[in-house]
Order: structure tokens, then C-alpha cells, then sequence
């Protein structure tokens, strides 16, 4: 019998924010993978601490964190051949993931190399869908169409997906700053953007994006008309 | 000393995608509070059933069931009003939300109602995240951009939404299925597209569009470059 790979979200970063599911998988899979920096733990490990019981094998997937790289194959393949060398051996292997791990995760690597075994992927609460609670405001109603779109795009593509959407999310802030800003002035949509960063960690704040003079990239503009 | 308002996601159907919070808050609530059919106790309350304890105040928002409609504004003044007066008297109050309580949520038309008390949002699994879980498909990588539209808008603003975006979500489907194919040939994409129905629910079913002629409104059209 195989094991069977679990992409669990652990959502924004609340320990609460975990769903009940991924407790569940994460009390009983004997492997437990995350991703992390190249020291210390990492934020989906530190999230979903309480849920590990002691004595599980635990892989961490270590890289340097640059966003503007590409992914780091060297360090997917070798995680990947851990994993699939659990699953062959019978047992369950559960894959941590910040916020949900279908929506901007890295678990998309290791499915893209494991996905002829059994797979489970558990939905996590997504950063926009934080956010939008840390406001107390509607991310969308009725029939408004969203863009969610990093920051890292060009100019011109950020303002051709944002321009269509009443209600727009641009993620992955950081050194875009002044880009995303350019764009919102540009569609004369500024004046409504608010940031919001680290949300649903203890360090969340939010301001209007007219008031932020730099954000981390964990931060995301929201935008709506 | 005021109660608390508290916007609690329960997640897309499965019991168990509630997250702690969702759990914790519920089991503290003195008061629930439930959009409802006529009859019946509705989805919300079914999903979250097993953390409502016996003996709470509940208040079921009743209203029949039309996509097409505008929200029915003496449901939601009357149950802010029950609301109020609940809050007023010092008893946190609960309203579960399908799927998350901001993003196309009822929940926005109390939150205008009854902004001014002190409100807490629990986000939720959204049904996007459900759908991309359910196929173990990747909703977004990288530098991906995002459309979601509710498959009521016209035919040429789900075009101008969609053509920007590598990934899109297509809520609501129902009987907006045809002009949703329609649109999607036109661009060239109805070949990637896949419905998802009833995510997270018992009854979840999915099939590339080509295969299916009629889909509940519960159900996503996700396409992906």
C-alpha cells in the first residue's frame, strides 16, 4: 500500500485560522514536510506547531527566500524524492503550506513531481480573505467581478487585469510599492486602495496606501469601487 | 458593555473545513444567527451543526432562494434590528457565513447595517480554494493573474475580465452555463475549463465543460492557461 501525499493549508498565519481537517492530517501523517529559510523553522511549521506531535519525521524544504527567483528545483527534486520514498514505504506525508496550497503556494512544485500518487489536498483561508477580515470590509458582493494579481507584474498587465474588476487584490507587495501605486493612480483608483500586512499574524497593520511609504512583501494592496 | 459582532465563515460545506476559530467562537456565542430557505435550517447551520451547543438563541434570516433577485432588504433590517438588540444588551452574536463572510458573502448587507458595533470577521475557506482542492489542480503559480467573475455579468464584461488572467474562476454558473461556454470558446480557452460542483459538499461532482450540459448555481467554472 502507498502512502498518500496531503497538501495542507495552514492558513494566514493565525494558529486559529487552522481548519479542523488539517488538524486531523496532522495528528496522524508519521511525516510531516515544510517549507522554510535556510535556518529556524518557518512560518508554516511556527502556524501549525501545537498540531505536530513530538516524534514525527519532519523534512524541511530549505531555500533562501528571494521572490523575484525562480523555484528552486535542486531543492523540489530532492524533497520530492524524500516524499515519494515515505510514500512507497506506506506512509501518509502531509505538506504544510501557508494560506491555502493551491493558491499562489509552493506545494505546486512537489504536486507537479508526485502527482501520479494518491493525493489529498486540504483547502486553507487565503491571505485576501484575511485581509478583507482585518478590515471588516466586503472583498466582493453580488455580481463583482475580483482580479487578484501579484505586484510583480508589468505595468501594463497589472492595469489591463485590475481595470475590468470593480474589487481587486494585488499580492506580494514588497519593492512594487511604488509600481502598483503608479498603476492605482493611473486608474484613478488610489484614493480607495488600503495595505494591509502580515495579516493574521500578531504583527498585522493596515493604513491607506496613500499613507505607506514601503511595505513588506507579505502585504497586499485592496482595492475597491 | 456591548456585544460583539462576529462574521464567522464556516467554509464550503465540508464540517470540517471550519477553522478553530470558527469552532471556538461558536461554542461561546450566546446567540446564533443563520440565513435560512423558507424552511428548513439552511446550509450554514448544517455545516456548523456539530459546534453549536444545545439551548442558544438562534435567529434564522428566512428568505426564498433567488440568484436573480436583489437581497431582500426587510429580511436583513429586521434581523440587524434582532441583532441590535442583542448586541445592546451585551450578548456576542454570531452570523454563520458559507464559504467566507466577505467575498460574495450576505454577510456584507449586515455588516452595512450594524458597522458601528465592534466587529470581528473569522474568514473562511473560500469555494474557488474548495474547487482548485477538489481537482488537485493548481488554482494560481507564481506570477499568475487571477480573474474571478459571477457568471451573471454580461457576455462582453466576463470577456474583458477573463482575457487578462491566465487562471479564472467563474462563480454561479447555473443557468448562465451557456453564454459561459459561449464565452470561453471565444477566447479560445473552453477547452481547459473544468466545472466543479457542490465543492466540499457530499455531492461534489466535477467534468471538463465540454461534458456538461446543466449545472447547479453551487457550481465554478475554473480555467487555466
Amino acid at each position: 500500500m502507498t502512502g498518500r501525499l496531503y497538501g495542507v493549508g495552514v492558513g494566514p498565519g493565525d494558529p486559529e485560522l487552522l481548519t479542523l481537517k488539517a488538524a486531523r492530517v496532522l495528528m496522524s501523517a508519521p511525516v510531516i514536510v515544510w517549507p522554510a529559510p535556510l535556518t529556524g523553522d518557518g512560518m508554516a511549521r511556527q502556524v501549525a506547531a501545537a498540531h505536530i506531535p513530538p516524534g514525527r519525521i519532519e523534512i524541511a524544504l530549505r531555500m533562501s527566500f528571494d521572490p523575484a527567483a525562480p523555484p528552486p528545483d535542486s531543492v523540489y527534486d530532492a524533497g520530492a524524492a524524500a516524499i515519494a520514498g515515505h510514500l512507497d514505504s506506506g506512509r501518509d506525508v502531509a505538506v504544510l503550506c501557508e494560506g491555502d496550497p493551491l493558491f499562489y503556494g509552493s506545494f505546486a512544485y512537489l504536486l507537479a513531481r508526485l502527482g501520479d500518487y494518491p493525493v489529498t489536498v486540504v483547502p486553507g483561508v487565503a491571505s485576501p480573505m484575511a485581509c478583507a477580515a482585518a478590515l471588516a470590509r466586503p472583498l466582493t458582493v453580488r455580481d463583482e467581478a475580483l482580479a487578484v494579481v501579484p505586484a510583480t507584474l508589468a505595468e501594463d498587465r497589472l492595469a489591463a487585469a485590475l481595470e475590468p474588476c470593480e474589487s481587486a487584490v494585488v499580492m506580494k507587495l514588497g519593492r512594487h510599492l511604488p509600481k502598483v501605486r503608479r498603476v492605482l493612480e493611473r486608474l484613478g483608483r488610489a484614493d480607495a486602495a488600503v495595505v494591509v500586512a502580515w495579516a493574521g499574524h500578531e504583527r498585522q497593520w493596515s493604513a491607506p496606501l496613500s499613507e505607506v511609504a514601503e511595505a513588506p512583501y507579505f502585504s497586499i494592496v485592496l482595492v475597491r469601487k
